[in-house]
């Protein structure tokens, strides 16, 4: 049961001009599934991305640089689900070409103006004649308003379809931003997740696009854990239609450039912690959150400590509050010369630790009556300097297991 | 379940001279457990030890470092279990100190003579006054040859006494190692475990003791991980009695110094080892070899990404030969410039994968079979120099979640 996320309302999510989008089923593991996925973009759009960092990174991933990097303009976005196309080796790799060529071939344009996206098991050959079979009719259902579809038809182990929209103004204009994003384990995104894609109508400079999509993922799905295993097909994409009539957005810093970076954040956060929420049996929705710390990267390697631990989950499952745990995390986050007599923990509200020792106001039924909440906020304050950092994070269920042990067969 | 391990024979446990062991039931936590253990040393011992690097380290272990770096000569170890007294500030320090004066005035040697080990829940205050009530009883129960009754007395969430025992020749005369481990969960040593204690009637120059169990330590405790959890309170000790009437070894390079050395290293991995066969929820042993490596810190950083992975541990815990994520964790180890398409990996003796792609004659049953079995060895190549790198660890099964979801209950 994901924690406080239920499906988007369809009429929520506003359809960005200039982009359409088509779904079907191509059999690619399973029958009866939505598992192939085609967006294209009016001409005139651009895109950027950011991708895993994991150097054992998936096929389509490798081409969704190469075409990137080529500068070809992008028309076209072709997902499937049901295979990774990682660990694929060369064969792999012209397989997702195979993909792009007939995708191009339909639309008429060129394969460089395909980008290609692959999730599901890792190290299975690429059924690229199931995916080129589907194409058709996933071009025949292209439509603006099926970003609902996307959400479902981009899916593995998700639970729930995650999809976020919202609207701000720039010089008088209405604009949209609307995005989708899958993953549910193997979640420790390095760059971007697996995957997210946000399009918007907002004219703005191109050049700026690559900037923003890396800011927004930094704040967002880079904050985010499941299991700690970074997806070797994390992505994360950001599609500028600039149809909407406003004057182009030149500048980030701008007040026109600020609005959409807000707006952009926003919808990136929405769809980053419904990852988690939808975590492989997650029941606890957990904020962690360091303060005080001399620069932001020791905050972060303290907050995914704590993130990462199997014996805090597994606490947080338990709604046991065996809050030493969190302390040895920070412990051995890697902090060398951390003062533990400095460090200071709350629960929400609830002051568990102070210099280092238990807080002796502090009272177990505090503790309890917090760690049963379906949400949590972790805040450690390191007390040595003014910087922060945040992560979300689930707990460690019993259903994770479960997942994890039969997520093949 | 242990994985392959059952308690020692206590006949196999060799006493060693200069060296009593005494245990009782304090009532620290629970009634009815042997939970505090005194070990007694003759005069003229040495005793040299290393200590977790977890920041938040416990009091316990702060006194240790303490009273070894004074000089004193150690003549009594004293193990509670059942409360680390980690994450308890300056009234912890102030316990653990009470401690060595209670078993200090017992024994008529001085507090800086007594090393303190504490093993539990962290957070907790410490009930010296059960634990000053019990040293008596401790004492009176003084005997050479409690090696296994210490190993029980030393355990917490263990279900199996860890103990390792062997005699080895050196110029002539027969000398003796025994050791004694605990731990099973919040294990990923950094320098040591939690905890460890071997003991030897070598005479063995003083000044060569603390290499010689930093070697030792580097080469067992510190080579294990079961939930990538490094402990507040992780401490690995060695003993000389110096009573085996054999010349003083003075160089650990010379043939006697290698005897001991290898002799040492053997009885550590053993006390590690089933460590990780006794581990929370454990149902498999796995060996993670990392070959051809630049260096042993890269080995080491793809060794541990693989066993900490909590989708690879949970693959080996349904038999299934999931192993893509295998890559996928060797791909976000944080070897930068890793080339994928080097890499191979066999599961015991079956190739798996070859130049980062599947190899075309592996098949899936082969994987299946090697899966199924009790003991694996992961064996990973990344061919780009002749570096090497070994871990050992276990699964994560549901009983891990079980047993942490549990624990203080």
């Amino acid at each position: 049961m994901p924690v406080n996320l239920s499906a988007p309302d369809p009429a929520s999510l506003h359809p960005v001009p200039g982009v359409r989008l088509g779904i079907t089923q191509a059999g690619i593991r399973k029958a009866d599934r939505r598992d192939l996925s085609v967006i294209v973009l009016d001409e005139g759009a651009s895109v950027a991305g950011v991708f895993t960092k994991n150097r054992f990174c998936a096929a389509p991933v490798q081409i969704c640089r190469e075409h990137l990097a080529a500068g070809a303009a992008v028309r076209a976005i072709l997902v499937n689900t049901g295979n990774a196309n990682a660990g694929t080796g060369a064969d792999g790799l012209a397989r997702a070409h195979q993909s792009c060529e007939a995708l191009a071939a339909l639309l008429n344009i060129q394969p460089q103006q395909v980008l290609p996206f692959s999730t599901g098991v890792i190290m299975e050959t690429l059924p690229v004649d199931r995916i080129i079979k589907g194409l058709p009719a996933a071009i025949a259902a292209l439509r603006p308003d099926a970003w609902d579809e996307a959400a479902l038809g981009i899916m593995t182990t998700d639970t729930i379809p995650k999809a976020a929209s919202t609207q701000v103004q720039i010089g008088g204009v209405t604009v949209t931003l609307t995005g989708i994003s899958k993953g549910a384990g193997m979640i420790r995104p390095n760059m971007a997740t697996m995957l997210g894609y946000v399009a918007t109508d907002a004219n703005i400079n191109p050049a700026l696009l690559q900037a923003l999509v890396t800011e927004a993922a930094d704040a967002s799905f880079n904050r985010i854990t499941i299991d700690g295993d970074t997806s070797t097909n994390d992505s994360f994409v950001l599609i500028a239609t600039h149809q909407a009539k406003h004057a182009r957005i030149e500048s980030l810093s701008s007040a026109e450039g600020q609005v959409l970076r807000a707006a952009l954040i926003e919808v990136s956060q929405r769809l980053a912690q419904a990852i988690v929420r939808d975590g492989e049996g997650a029941t606890k929705f957990i904020t962690v959150q360091i303060d005080g710390g001399r620069n932001e990267a020791e905050c972060k390697l303290a907050a995914y400590a704590i993130a990462h631990s199997p014996l805090v989950k597994t606490a947080f499952f338990a709604s046991d509050p065996n809050l030493g745990r969190i302390l040895a995390a920070v412990g051995y986050a890697g902090i060398d010369d951390l003062d533990q007599t400095l460090i200071d923990l709350h629960l929400d509200d609830v002051h568990v630790v102070r210099a280092g020792g238990r807080h002796p106001d502090y009272r177990e039924e505090d503790g309890q009556r917090v760690m049963k909440q379906s949400e949590i906020s972790v805040r450690v304050n390191l007390n040595r300097g003014a910087a922060s950092a945040t992560v979300w994070t689930c707990d460690l269920s019993h259903d994770y297991v479960t997942i994890n042990a039969d997520y093949r067969s």
